[in-house]
């Protein structure tokens, strides 16, 4: 279907539920989403959405990913109160990817920093490029 | 090992084979590779990287994927010319995700579209947000 889609023109619409039908979800039912702060273009963090969280998302407006590790749903910011409220759930040209831009309330790392990748490589070694937040 | 990290301070500096040693490959050896646009904060696209592409990538300054369809390296840009230039490359808390920060030579997708995001679901359909560039 996504290979159909790629040359529709700007401002064609199309179901919802076909669209989501189409997703090329992995052997678990999962795509993966990047959460990316709306304003500055930040990229916070990656997870993943089976196809009930991404409806869920886009109905309640805050985001809801899959945890692998836990097997359950996961409410951003439920006990933490770290929520990503959503501005617009975006879909890749072959339908296995989702791009989230977000309005991120606090920290979104489980490490309290801003955002995941607080570790920058190079040819020589790897630098860490933030602190905790104590 | 990346448990471990999680309160290393700023600057701390670590041995990249070690913390490629320590990255969670799926599966078939694979991390997924976020690719944006290092000045305007774009996400372009998400493709994957086994760990001799990040090598190689970190090595040359060109980014290479591996492409999962093709079964082999996928020199960005090598047929295309689209090349992205790699200006850094992080790794996220847990080790299972990648953002390259890139200067991309003219569109990300294979569509020709300046990046692959160009769906956007909403609670009632889905719309496309980009023509295809001929």
């Amino acid at each position: 279907m996504f290979k159909d889609w790629e040359k529709a023109e700007k401002g064609t619409r199309l179901p919802l539920e076909t669209v989501l039908d189409a997703l090329k979800y992995n052997a678990d039912g999962l795509v993966p989403a990047i959460a990316q702060q709306h304003d500055t273009g930040e990229v916070l963090m990656m997870a993943w959405m089976n196809r009930a969280s991404i409806e869920e998302t886009l109905e309640t407006g805050q985001v809801c990913y899959w945890s692998r590790s836990r097997q359950t749903y996961w409410r951003k910011g439920e006990s933490s109160g770290h929520r990503q409220r959503l501005k617009s759930l975006k879909i890749d040209c072959d339908g296995d990817t989702l791009l989230l831009q977000v309005d991120q309330q606090g920290p979104a790392c489980h490490t309290n920093r801003r955002d995941c990748f607080y570790f920058e490589a190079d040819s020589n070694g790897v630098t860490v490029t933030a602190d905790p937040v104590k």
